[in-house]
């Protein structure tokens, strides 16, 4: 056990079905800026929620991008202030949320993402504006860190901004948004989660608090994931699995991640495969070479989840995946062996790597991704 | 699993062998009010934690009582206010982390607290006193929730105050003050941990986060305590008792306590009860009446525990509680038949007694209480 950790997650978590109707009372501000993709427009579910925001004015940005860009960012955080939002509201996938935290910081430090971010040089002094994460897929956490992932258009770098002024203000955990989300999107958001939960576990900064959320998120996806994934109706299924990603999301928000999320960066930006996917398909093989230095822990795991070995828990997600019509292998991806080098490079760039309980070097790495092409 | 709740712990946690003996750069304020029992100043520890806030002008109180009385806390607000604290630290077991939450607040919001408090009828507007909890026993929890029990002295009535302004800015955790804790003192606040985390768990207002949070805190309790009991010395053990301690209040401090709690305060106040052995004394009763509506989920955490059935959990708490020499019958605290009637009057008043998984009523109370004369 860890015993030398700080901890602090400061997000006050609203959950209920049907609860993103009903957060007016909750919404500071008078200007409100709802940032959604564009689906999430179209099919009225920003509209609903802006609509029972009782006397605010509200306006749309439904523009966010899967894996947004920098140049998004500043786009809506132009419109923000031209508004004078004293509310951003982020509503959907990681993308959204992401964009949501640093357009609510901009409004009032003004400037670019490129400022402070991806060799930008200035501080986000603090937040003035409220901040509100509504996730309508059961995965990313995002409600529930101080983490942004934005990528570099120009460089093709995805990488992750941490800043005290991203933690939300509120998070809005609402399992009806989740009811439509379409089989392919529930396993590979729902595979996210579960590697936020499994990567704040084997974590080297993993702590008692984290262990304890890691060890409950990860029984509750394996318990519903593929129900959710068969049954797009199992409403039980579809609960377990929104809350299951916000705790997963609390454990990671204390931990960071490790390689997967490490790996999955290039994996997305360069080959375009989802988050949940880039992520997921080195999972199995993670979760083999974290016994490395991971061993006991691992084993515990794997018993409260009921398997007997840390391989049986490894082939067992790997066949869930493939259940799922998940890729487990990177050529299913369109990555060719002379990718490897590239990846294993890009991949070992940020410092969350080195979480990992297992060294993480070139040769690790390439030796890894070789085991899985 | 209950799907609809609401969550907030606002604490930074920072733990940490020794770490209170490093916390100057987490003090913002410049005159530090610090609150102990009169033996924690008297073996020097407050002051070595005074010490080591370089440069504030620092003050000690150290009159706390177990049990700590209205009386107490307006003396030591009197003193706080006329020094101009703008930082209190409580430095202790509940009595003093209860205290320091109630006087952090008075410093600027003025009065008593029987102005705030057993019938008074003013709010506590907001704190602007930083409040700094240092827990020394590994049992109360009080460091991460927003509550705190005093005892009216003119009624007798220990009753616990609920108030936003009760979170801590910082919980300190450092194993290392908990080394000189006597074994009988271990035992019951150690048992005191145990009550808030299967009270956590068995709650009607529980929810999936302090679930995970509770299971791991009894097991870790169950693993250690007697380890702890035996030998004060057994650094290991030690620290996974403050750690589950803290992980405990954390899930408490979301659902409340239940009628362990409520039938707590009458045998402390009127009976001399330390607070973990009256609330551990009527522990093994209440497991086995939580199987009467929360049986599915009771024989899960059984389980997790490596025991058959509930009841198989309920002996083995009892005989836990044997072995560490701690009562597990009321006579053994002096009381009588004829006082069943009025502690399950008294008992009966907390609100807290309905968020038991049982009917609590004169009829089922007595009764329990009857069944451990």
């Amino acid at each position: 056990m860890n015993g030398d950790f700080n901890y602090r997650m400061p997000v006050q978590i609203i959950c209920a079905a049907g609860v993103s109707k009903a957060i007016s009372s909750h919404i500071k501000g008078k200007r409100v800026f709802i940032l959604s993709d564009p689906f999430l427009f179209a099919n009225g579910v920003a509209q609903t929620i802006g609509d029972n925001l009782e006397g605010r004015q509200v306006q749309y940005f439904s523009e966010i991008e899967p894996n947004p860009t920098c140049e998004s960012v500043d786009l809506a955080a132009e419109q923000a202030r031209r508004m004078g939002a004293d509310c951003v509201i982020g509503l959907g996938g990681g993308s959204s949320l992401d964009v949501a935290k640093i357009v609510s910081c901009l409004t009032t430090n003004g400037g670019s993402i490129y400022d402070y971010y991806s060799g930008g040089t200035q501080t986000i002094e603090n937040r003035q504006t409220q901040l509100v994460c509504i996730p309508t897929t059961a995965g990313t956490g995002s409600e529930v860190t101080n983490v942004g992932v934005f990528t570099n258009k120009k460089t093709k770098v995805k990488m992750p901004m941490v800043n005290q002024a991203f933690w939300p203000d509120l998070a809005v955990i609402d399992p009806e948004l989740t009811y439509t989300v379409p089989p392919a999107v529930t396993a590979s958001t729902g595979m996210d989660a579960f590697c936020h939960a499994i990567e704040a576990y084997w974590n080297r900064e993993s702590n008692p608090i984290s262990d304890a959320l890691s060890l409950s998120a990860v029984k509750m996806i394996l318990q519903n994931i593929k129900k959710a994934y068969d049954d797009p109706h199992d409403l039980g299924a579809r609960e377990a699995m929104i809350i299951s990603s916000l705790i997963a999301g609390i454990s990671f928000s204390q931990t960071r991640t490790t390689g997967i999320h490490a790996l999955s960066f290039p994996l997305t930006a360069e080959f375009g495969a989802s988050h949940g996917t880039a992520c997921s398909i080195t999972l199995p093989a993670f979760i083999r070479i974290s016994q490395e230095q991971a061993a006991e822990k691992m084993a515990a795991m794997a018993g409260y989840l009921g398997f007997g070995t840390v391989e049986e828990l490894a082939q067992a997600v790997e066949d869930l995946m493939v259940s799922m019509n998940m890729p487990v292998r990177l050529n299913q991806l369109g990555i060719q062996e002379k990718d490897l080098q590239h990846i294993t490079e890009v991949g070992l760039t940020p410092a969350i790597v080195h979480l990992t309980p297992a060294e993480m070097n070139t040769q690790t790495v390439y030796t890894l991704l070789k085991s899985i092409l």
